[in-house]
């Protein structure tokens, strides 16, 4: 051991020990070379080594000062959106996201892609190719308008775990859960009609509303207990609100699992303003508690929810296969499916069925629940370490989805384009606002398989945040910005 | 050979070598057994068979008459829709008609459903076993929002022969032609816009109008040249229209190609009028002559046609490949295809990508040109064998669609319940009207293989339409449509 690597570990004991401080300036490199005997250069060796480790944090024209403990970061807390509806904006953004979604060397922390490396789906690539040589001519013909009956009852079977009683005739296919809400959209309301929507919530169910014409009215949304009541009733109360739009399990992007009593509360609210609701159930199977949590639907007495799942991010999106249980909406439903797309993928149909038929599909489900649930782990406790303090943090229950919270003036779009160049793809926050608020927060995935790779990706998110916030500090509102980073560390 | 078939025999030769003329009165039963020295029952049976054979009909009260020689029965006049805009209804009809696509047992005469069971299509289930057996990832995820790119060049390469210069970015993938119909209406008109079409029109495209809010004007059309550039000048300058939607090359359901000169004015008249033109050429790779008719798309200098295709017609449904070359409308279709389901099935387009590279695809479309082509031969012989006199018939130049026109006061809503009871499927001409117009026609499918049920079920058609008219005849108008039919025969 060199003799500046013996004086790092010195000093990295004596700040275990608790002998400096968090927060303390250490002693001058002139008076350490003094008080151990050793030249400058390696007293500033030693010292480079410890803020390598981030165990002390040089301060400008000030000397080093021992990095404070990171505590947790919070959750964020409930969020203000606008009350009003809003037309949506935001298209360019999300284009700009979906563009580098198949980007080769692009570390992929911003999308929605589920990890499709694990050896459960393996019996997939059997059965397609099983399928395949079956040479069965219905399987390349047109499919019922409501979907391969043989899938429609592994749906209807998988969802009594959900708590929910569906028979084949209420399940309706479509091309992905984006069919499925888009058509359930279209099917409760009209161009000019309002929706209220969870704050922050889904590009894709944000650019369908702004496509369709459709004001969203974005609802106050608390990080653990999911859409605020309070505030979706006034909302009733002053707007003719036709349908509320919430994903209550494994919410994207805030990841809360709604408590049960909230939900009905809901259900009961949609009740007295006779209010559609549209369930966005794509990331429930992916709670990492068992067993899964209820949907709306499994509550539902007067078939006003509208269910929406696909298979997208259980097993693989590119199969394309969502459905719709849209209660006493089938018929306008089965309409506007119809005008969509016709019909969907009829192989994909059959080959799915055939996975959850042979009992491929629970296994999965497990393993993919540990493993994002693993991820989450490691992955928190990068961010924690990387990021700068003073940051909110989702806690999410299921799903591979992150909310980061930064300080107001944070500009994420900006960073957004900074760490493009280097090849990292992170989801900014504006995206899952109709207004465009949530700028400074981002979405980060953890369903890609963890590897160095990925730590030194979010050590350079990390580093790009808080050169971010220090410029931003500089520029917007130098003194407010410096006092919320001082009282943040 | 006995008595009664001799004697069938040899009333056959008169009337072949005209000694009895079309129409004329036959000898009667008395005077033909005092003649040849045979029994009253045994002319009866042999006057049985000749009726059998439709060389002689019978009628109440007057004896036998030789059948009048058909001739090929004329195509339809230039429709005469209401030149106003509608809103469209029908969609009752139409998912009726969907609803029996898939009963087993039904003899399919009115699905839009192409013949898969030709061996040149065998080399696809090949690529779809390899492609699984590949297990690469990507088949499995979401795909780029374009489309595939390996199946874009392909798409690039085959729109040269209809004289198309395309770009792998000039073309957005879809879910099967219906979505490219769906994100183009969508990319070029608000709800409440007008929407020219031919009439009749595919109905598919009128529900699409209908969903999104959308009036149709439906412009008088030419069996076999297409949409009256005339009338949809006067409808240019008398309404506030948004686009024309047309199916230039080999008509659903009328089977013209329009002349490329009449293409070429209608792309003028669109240009001067600033009307976008959405042109689907679903079956235009179909069409029975090489080299196939040019689109629209490739006469088109600023951008203004959105050609959509699809492979459900040329290759298989099921795999809901389609694809828009959307022009100067790019990004606006790229929005609405997002919304509408996010991306395309993944896997599917690899593999329709593969066929075309391996060389699969030409002597495919070959094959189904022919094979249609012949089909249409004896389909279009029992058609004018097995149906009434006073009938118009298309004269489809490619796909598989054949439109039929009856008498004015005839009800095809009430014939389609009636074969539905024999298991026979058409498509009611009151589908192709916004407001349900063509009620007396039908649109019939010659996809099938034929064989001697396909036969037998069209006599059946023929009869019911007979017993129909007749019945119709009866109720409605006693005296024009007893004239009518007179006429006719």
């Amino acid at each position: 051991m060199t003799r500046y690597q013996q004086l790092a570990m010195h000093l990295a004991q004596r700040i275990e020990q608790g002998l400096y401080r968090h927060g303390e300036k250490l002693p001058s490199v002139r008076s350490l070379s003094l008080e151990h005997g050793v030249s400058i250069s390696t007293v500033q060796q030693a010292y480079h080594v410890l803020e390598e480790k981030q165990l002390i944090t040089p301060q400008p024209r000030s000397g080093y000062f021992v990095t404070p403990r990171k505590a947790t970061p919070p959750v964020p807390r409930l969020t203000r959106p606008v009350q009003r509806p809003v037309e949506i904006t935001q298209w360019e953004s999300v284009l700009d996201l979906l563009d580098t979604r198949l980007e080769p060397n692009m570390m992929q922390l911003g999308s929605g892609m589920p990890n499709l490396t694990q050896p459960t789906l393996k019996p997939m690539w059997k059965i397609l190719s099983r399928q395949a040589q079956r040479q069965a001519t219905e399987l390349l013909g047109y499919d019922n308008l409501y979907g391969v009956v043989a899938l429609r009852e592994q749906i209807a079977r998988l969802a009594i775990d959900s708590g929910c009683q569906l028979s084949v005739e209420d399940i309706v296919i479509t091309t992905g859960c984006h069919e499925a809400l888009s058509v359930s959209i279209r099917a409760v309301c009209e161009p000019g009609d309002i929706i209220a929507v969870e704050s922050p919530s889904f590009h894709g169910i944000m650019q369908t509303l702004r496509g369709f014409g459709i004001r969203a009215i974005e609802i106050p949304t608390d990080a653990v207990t999911g859409i605020s009541l309070e505030a979706l009733e006034l909302a009733f109360e002053q707007w003719p609100i036709k349908a509320v739009m919430v994903v209550p399990n494994c919410n994207n992007p805030l990841g809360f699992i709604m408590p049960e009593a909230r939900k009905r509360a809901l259900l009961t609210l949609a009740q007295r303003f006779d209010v559609a609701i549209i369930e966005d159930d794509v990331y429930g199977e992916l709670a990492w508690d068992y067993p899964r949590p209820a949907t709306l639907k499994s509550m539902d007495l007067d078939g006003r929810v509208l269910l929406c799942s696909s298979f997208s991010k259980t097993i693989a999106p590119g199969l394309r296969t969502g459905w719709v249980a849209p209660g006493r909406y089938r018929d306008r439903v089965l309409h506007m499916k119809y005008i969509a797309t016709g019909s969907s993928n009829t192989l994909a149909q059959h080959a799915l069925a055939e996975f959850i038929r042979q009992g491929h599909y629970q296994p999965h489900l497990r393993r993919m629940r540990q493993f994002y649930q693993r991820n989450y782990s490691s992955f928190s406790c990068w961010v924690r370490h990387y990021f700068p303090c003073g940051i909110c943090v989702s806690r999410p229950q299921g799903g591979f989805m992150m909310w980061v919270e930064l300080p107001e003036a944070f500009d994420a779009v900006r960073l957004n384009r900074e760490l493009r160049d280097s090849h990292i793809q992170i989801a900014v926050g504006s995206l899952f606002s109709a207004s465009g608020k949530y700028r400074n927060c981002l979405r980060l995935s953890f369903a890609i398989t963890l590897d160095d790779r990925v730590e030194q990706a979010l050590a350079k998110v990390g580093e790009a945040v808080e050169r971010a916030i220090a410029a931003c500090a500089g520029e917007h509102s130098p003194q407010s910005m410096q006092h919320e980073i001082l009282l943040a560390k």
